[in-house]
């Protein structure tokens, strides 16, 4: 365990508008990208990534319109190891805070099922290309390996050493399809940074496809890794990618045990995920983490008992500092504590034997699986109790 | 790392139908409950915890029913520790293959702000209760330590020594509030295993707060726990639990790094999850591991490239393991790649300006967000090739 004042700031790598925008069901235009590029911005990440301006005029589009209104982020731009893509990439982005990502090809089974090309033409055509971009005076070029995860280390190491020298200033280990335990990602990392040492940044890039993501990104981090990258709400490829918010919420909780922490805004991350989900019309989840409808809701008596008490009993992460509320609701599953609760509150004296009958009618007894919110209950109770003359006088 | 023949078997137990049922919007009926229990045991799980007899006659049926249809998998209720709870238990399901939990109280918050009772009551509480369900012909008892992630180890530590003698077979350490990284709930886990050696059984609960369900979990189960509580799709209160196909997933393909596995049925996973989503009428999400819509779906062109000639480029998680189909989607972020494929499958000879043409009108200058199956696009190009006379005499 770090004290605080060891603790190593990473930077927030925002790949929600290239990675998670190219997830089906995700395509957003121009106006929209931009849109959502302001509001990521404002959470405090280090980079945004644009898209892929070379894939069609639209990507092109939204690169030139992010870069052009960003005022404090870098932006990055995703190209293929080729100096067109490049090229496309500086025409829509220019070359002021603009970082471009050049796709490496980092396995064999990629190479030769993919590619149809040799381990040579591989390293060879990422140290072009990433020459190319700095001879066209882009500052920092970064080479995002795909694949790194099943990657053969003779090969990982080539193209790593052939991109530094070539000038690139970042090397993003991905994994790309999920495949790897947080203890063999943290490995992985380890690796890169004996190739790859500062001030050479390093930054993961990990999915979701076992529920790994976030454990994995964290194990590489605390590994070596400087940067981490990350969509709201892990949209991305297939399972996803590792959610921003996670990544925050965890070191704000956890910093000082971690030794690593991030610069997010807590409070603003929910609201810039309600406009990305009502972009890509994505329904609300009900159970995830910070952003789920219910991440802050019980239904059930027995944590209800302490909630009504005490927060912090069922509380610790709080909804607060995300920028939610707490939601008490009415199911099935309640109990008498929440009952007991609203008829004080209300002001009525009643006895047990009047809690237990309106917990047969109004909890016990419910139909279906619908919750519905504590104050709806409370407007019911003090419509019978006014109803039964109960709340004359009170 | 270890070999496959020193792979422990770990035994799975299911919470979907108490934790996860619970949670708000996911209310069943006893039939309901029946016919996932049923669903969930053919999947091969060891217990599934029928729900809270206590609560209401609701559960009190839904246990009832469980206990007599079950053939295989042993089944646990809940109860909080007091003798009614457990003889409610008892009158519901019985006591063969019956499992008692009975809820320990772990932490001194909960015992002062949600109980409002002494560590001395809290530790003679579960041992009576645990004690009385033994006296009733319950053969195993287990006791579920509510936050003991933040609990004092003293209280711990007196909770589980008396719950042992008493004649508890099995301790769950609760996450309940999501708190622990980890690295931390590892520790907890070492420390519980010291207090109950073999044969007293150590299982795992955890929450989803901060995205590390499965993490947490699997850290616990390395570090020496029998067992592990899971959900269907993860549901439950808040964020929710460890998924049980994430468990079931990563155990699969990474038995021999981690040295534990499961015997659950991956191919039968997703249709159980099917009906437990359309019974608590929860969308499907769009992005989520193994049962996410396009958890085995792309529409982006450089993965199309790959996955076309060889599905391993892009897949370490395989949808054929887990009764999932591959999905091939076209949209605007898909290349020309999935038109060669197309074309070459319809068995027309076209020139790269061709694809050139086809590109822009089927996927560059597509409006929207929404994708197609790549059937769709290859029964519209057939008849535009037949519209254009150019599949005559092929």
């Amino acid at each position: 365990m770090q004290n605080t004042a060891e603790a190593r700031r990473i930077s927030v790598f925002d790949t929600t508008l290239r990675d998670g925008e190219q997830a089906p069901g995700n395509a957003l235009t121009p106006q929209q990208k931009l849109d959502i590029a302001l509001r990521i911005e404002a959470l405090g990440v280090d980079y945004i990534e644009a898209g892929f301006p070379a894939s069609s005029p639209s990507e092109f589009r939204a690169a030139q319109l992010i870069s052009r209104n960003l005022t404090r982020a870098r932006f990055t731009t995703f190209a293929r190891a080729v100096r067109q893509d490049v090229a496309t990439a500086v025409e829509a982005g220019g070359t002021e805070n603009h970082q471009v990502q050049v796709a490496a090809t980092g396995s064999d089974m990629h190479l030769r099922h993919k590619r149809g090309i040799t381990r040579e033409q591989g390293v060879a055509e990422v140290a072009d290309a990433v020459a190319y971009a700095r001879s066209l005076g882009v500052a920092e070029v970064s080479v995002g390996i795909e694949d790194a995860s099943r990657g053969e280390h003779e090969l990982l190491r080539a193209i790593t050493e052939g991109a530094i020298e070539a000038g690139a200033t970042c090397i993003v280990v991905a994994d790309t399809s999920g495949a790897l335990t947080p203890e063999e990602y943290a490995g992985l990392i380890r690796t890169f940074r004996a190739w790859a040492p500062a001030p050479i940044r390093i930054a993961t890039h990990c999915h979701q496809d076992f529920g790994l993501s976030l454990a994995n990104a964290i194990a590489g981090l605390q590994a070596g890794a400087d940067e981490v990258q990350a969509t709201l709400g892990g949209i991305g490829e297939r399972a996803g990618n590792t959610p921003l918010e996670e990544v925050a919420a965890l070191l704000a909780y956890k910093r000082d045990r971690l030794g690593i922490y991030t610069d997010i805004d807590l409070a603003a991350m929910y609201e810039a995920y309600t406009h990305l989900r009502k972009a890509i019309r994505l329904e609300e989840p009900r159970n995830k983490a910070i952003f789920g409808t219910y991440a802050f809701g019980t239904a059930a008596g027995i944590h209800q008992q302490g909630l009504l008490r005490n927060p912090a009993t069922y509380e610790y992460v709080e909804p607060a500092r995300f920028g939610r509320e707490r939601s008490i609701l009415i199911g099935r599953h309640s109990g008498r504590a929440v009952l007991r609760h609203l008829v004080d509150e209300i002001g009525v004296s009643v006895d047990e034997a009047r809690i237990d009958e309106l917990y047969r009618v109004h909890i016990a007894e419910r139909v279906g699986g619908d919750c519905e919110d504590l104050s709806v209950l409370k407007e019911r109770l003090i419509k019978s109790f006014e109803g039964a003359g109960e709340l004359v006088g009170t």
